[in-house]
């Protein structure tokens, strides 16, 4: 469709507040956790593909992850999974496949979407990174901006400025700046002043747009992943990887590209209202899962568990089987899988994280 | 000690408040439901054996139940086990260990008490029986009443009339009648007025004063009872057990004991504050288990399993050893098994019974 746009799926992040169902062996991504019949990275193949063709659909991953992501999208080439040795952040991840596919395809388009992100919208959300697409032609870095329905803390926010009059993109705005997770009072005013959006994490740009900005704004590892691009796929590559990538300095992507781009006034950004959701927590899950008017269960079950709720509401997810029961239970949170299990309320699913830490603490490694 | 005392432990009653840890195969009685290191069985026996001695030790249940409460009670003898072919309620369980026991024994003084309830003071609690046992000489029936702490609807209660000067027995009073579990206002009353006292079940009484009541308010109940007796230990039992049992009449033991005989004006009290309680639902099994003050977790843990309580209160309940988080949840119960898993709270411990309700409806009886 967009012939020249290659898709990037990084597939990383451990999702410690979706514990005990990620897990750093089997993270969110490889988890059908919304019990739609994909998992989320399969989602994110499905919901992609279209805008580009099976040859320009990249994953990158941790080595670790690689069989699993294979496992699962059976039409990704070989030569298209990225496995990383060891985790260094996305500037290095999304880097890394820039490289590569600027070698070979030195007029590409990157668009860069993570894995374990929910879409209600896939339509909406193509003609979105369409326009995205468009707007990235003249070498400025597109970013999708989400409309904020709450006055989020979780979230990153960018200010939006006049609109543009790019052919292809007519939502397309210029971006001000990006802005880190604020606290309530500035969530509650980014959000009600029109002018603030949600970073949802995506990156429109041309492969020499965004090269020319790590070797500006980090030399060292535009350096690194130019060699380890160089060597990829040949006898070369896995000496060359081994030697280069354990020194790549861990940076979000967000400061070598996004904020850079932003004060030179090259980003753009793309409204997109397509029922985005980064997933993150049980809350998050409750609520895109929640059972419609009319359904019986005013608890979901995702999983093949028999559940009997009696004065309750909120989910319920296991891959035991095991007949489970909640009575009593508002808004309740139960995940239980074989060997852990969690109970909780969707207005603490954000706690989960504590958890992790104190099974790190009292040395139950064996089920993060 | 109290030389012709006979204690009989009626172990039976599914207790499906309790569910997923009593089963229909493994019911309540079998658990070290409280995380004492012994079942309510073993704290039965060990509590009661101090009143008389292992010959005198008696135990009826259920014929499939008869195989663990040998493994449980080693100390049992193989001729104190009744085993019941069916459940046919407490009046033939106590009637028949009553009439084997008289046979053999025409002077003995039975003491029943349930296999499953809780007592925190076994010395006070033997205290109170020895008194029963003297009370009981003259062939009154003699029960046990608890001092209401609160206005329970979920306990019988007994009225109690003037002190009566029994030599051995300072504090036991008349009964002047019992009373069904009663409802909220009642209970009220009853528990405020200082003349009522909870039934907990337990009879001390001479073989033959029972037998005599039997036989004029239950004929063909006490026919059958007789018949059995007669048989039993003799190469007839077998035969005559399955002809005679399937036909008794299926009644508690109050209809035809209690009832009657305070009608009559022959039934005893005596006052018993050993810390008593019925361990009827989870809300009870939180109680009698909640954290000494300076106790680190607001959670209790029965079972051997690591548990993560993050801003929680109440009580995990696991035989998994499936490490447990709970989060944000107060009064809490997690009752994990290895087939099943119950999530609830404590002040909705009673509407368990319905789960087991709505699992049979759903045809899922291997769990119950």
């Amino acid at each position: 469709m967009t012939s020249n746009l290659h898709v990037v799926i990084p597939a990383g992040g451990s999702g410690t507040r979706l514990w005990p169902l990620s897990r750093s062996d089997r993270p969110k991504f490889l988890h059908d956790i919304l019990g739609l019949g994909s998992t989320l990275l399969q989602s994110t193949w499905e919901r992609t593909l279209p805008l580009t063709d099976t040859d320009r659909m990249w994953v990158v991953t941790g080595r670790n992850h690689a069989q699993a992501v294979a496992q699962q999208l059976p039409d990704l080439r070989h030569d298209r999974l990225i496995s990383e040795p060891s985790p260094r952040d996305s500037a290095a991840a999304i880097g890394l496949a820039a490289a590569i596919i600027h070698r070979d395809d030195p007029n590409a388009i990157i668009g860069s979407f993570s894995a374990d992100h929910s879409i209600t919208n896939p339509e909406d959300f193509r003609w979105v990174i369409t326009q995205a697409v468009a707007a990235a032609k003249n070498s400025d870095i597109v970013t999708i901006g989400i409309t904020p329905t709450y006055a989020s803390t979780a979230y990153g926010y960018i200010e939006t400025g006049t609109k543009l009059q790019i052919p292809g993109a007519p939502t397309a705005r210029r971006a001000l700046k990006f802005v880190e997770k604020p606290d309530a009072t500035t969530a509650r005013k980014y959000t009600f002043s029109g002018h603030f959006r949600w970073n949802a994490g995506m990156f429109i740009a041309r492969t020499d747009a965004m090269l020319d900005l790590f070797a500006q704004h980090a030399p060292d590892l535009y350096a690194g992943l130019t060699s380890i691009a160089q060597a990829w796929g040949t006898s070369r590559e896995s000496s060359v990887v081994d030697e280069v990538w354990p020194k790549l300095h861990k940076i979000a992507i967000d400061y070598v590209i996004a904020e850079p781009a932003a004060s030179a006034g090259r980003v753009i950004v793309v409204p997109g209202d397509f029922g985005w959701d980064d997933v993150g927590d049980f809350d998050a899950v409750a609520k895109l899962r929640q059972p419609a008017p009319g359904e019986q269960c005013a608890v979901t079950v995702i999983g093949d568990t028999p559940v009997i709720a009696v004065e309750s509401s909120g989910v319920v997810i296991s891959d035991t089987g095991k007949p489970t029961a909640v009575v009593g239970l508002d808004d309740v949170v139960v995940v239980d899988t074989v060997d852990a299990l969690l109970v909780t309320r969707r207005s603490d699913a954000q706690k989960v994280k504590q958890v992790v830490k104190r099974l790190q603490d009292r040395g139950l490694d064996a089920v993060l």
